[in-house]
């Protein structure tokens, strides 16, 4: 008799019910900070070894979105933290929003000649001077994004290091008159080592890469933002329609 | 003399160089279709032996960034298809709009009773049946992305399995007055190794994954969508602001 399926079409089992416990947290069924099935609870429903029923919980873990308890079992990871995409906000002024506090490491602060596109984005010549800085993004103390940015020196000449590592960017454009109105903003899935590594996470996290145009109110272009934003920690909300 | 950085901290000059031309790519330097530095100038450029070179073209082929042609050298692959978060469109009309023609495989049409969410979402009870749909989608016959949706089966009394293998969803509510709004939309960047098998992807792949509650003009809640779009062949455009 033939086989109905080939060998290599299997899927563990173990994968199989972490799959379907992961649907159901990612669809609200099981909600943020409540117990996922025990493993005694797993291995009656699912009529499976003790063993398979942890490595199943284990990939949970393994892919953040369940956190264990010592003795007590395995628990649904809070939610990410969502953005909205409806309100034009840096990256502080969303995580005080939503009462968090944030810090920011400058690993790169230079002075350069503008590149073709930078040229093209932000109205420049090759005889203009932009400031590139590269900042790590943390909330309460953890690491989670990468952010550089490039702006025209003769717009803010007087930018320092010690502006950006506390305060926001665009409150500091707001107290030079420079208030941004508007950005275009492009959003990608992906992988990235760079940033992963940067992060201390593992390099196969996706991120959110945006990149970012923004304007002031006389429609100068400003900012070119190119973010990295790590997956297992946000997302992202927006009204569409009316 | 001690070292001056440790060995882990080392980075492969392939993996360097990589980074170097993927950036490049990332920002629009180097644009689609046209060619990146062959192996013979990666080697004088970088001072690299030739393995290395090829190793660094290697990575971006393997990322889907870049791809081959045989004798002539490697170009920078088309762009990803662009969509706009501006507006309340369906898969169907986006890819239409942008020229192209889709196709979908309904790989699940089922008639059931709505759990919890499905309930509070979409303002039902257990005396309710919904539909859930779960289709793969196509653009010129490669397969883009998986969606489930969930409705009310007396909003859509006459759904047929037929009437989603080809068309548009939205088109069909609009065919029969429940022409679609408004919509909450979240989105998250994710893994998904059941996506990633349907579509015949790697599992390492990042996807888009939204999660959409469609409304009609009376804000009677129609639709509840979960969609995963591949992030090696997407991205999502916006205006913020003004």
């Amino acid at each position: 008799m033939k086989p109905f399926v080939s060998k290599s079409n299997l899927i563990p089992m173990y994968h199989q019910i972490a799959n379907h416990i992961r649907e159901h947290i990612v669809e609200g069924v099981l909600q943020p900070e409540t117990q996922i099935p025990t493993e005694e609870e797993i291995v009656r429903d699912y009529g499976v070894s003790r063993m398979t029923a942890r490595q199943a919980v284990t990939q949970l873990v393994q892919e953040g979105l369940v956190y264990r308890i010592h003795g007590k079992g395995a628990f649904v990871a809070r939610k990410k933290l969502e953005r909205s995409l409806n309100r034009l906000n840096g990256f502080h002024q969303d995580m005080v929003g939503l009462g968090l506090s944030t810090s920011s490491k400058v690993i790169g602060f230079k002075r350069r000649k503008p590149d073709q596109k930078e040229q093209h984005v932000l109205g420049l010549n090759r005889s203009h001077y932009v400031f590139e800085v590269r900042r790590i993004r943390y909330v309460n103390d953890r690491p989670m994004g990468v952010q550089s940015f490039v702006v025209a020196v003769h717009l803010v000449p007087e930018l320092e290091k010690q502006d950006l590592e506390n305060g926001s960017f665009y409150a500091y454009l707001q107290s030079i008159g420079r208030a941004l109105v508007r950005a275009e903003q492009r959003m990608e899935a992906v992988l990235s080592p760079d940033s992963a590594k940067l992060l201390g996470v593992s390099e196969s996290l996706p991120f959110f890469y945006f990149e970012r145009i923004s304007y002031d109110k006389d429609d100068q272009p400003i900012e070119l933002l190119h973010s990295y934003f790590r997956g297992d920690q946000y997302s992202y909300g927006i009204q569409l329609g009316e």
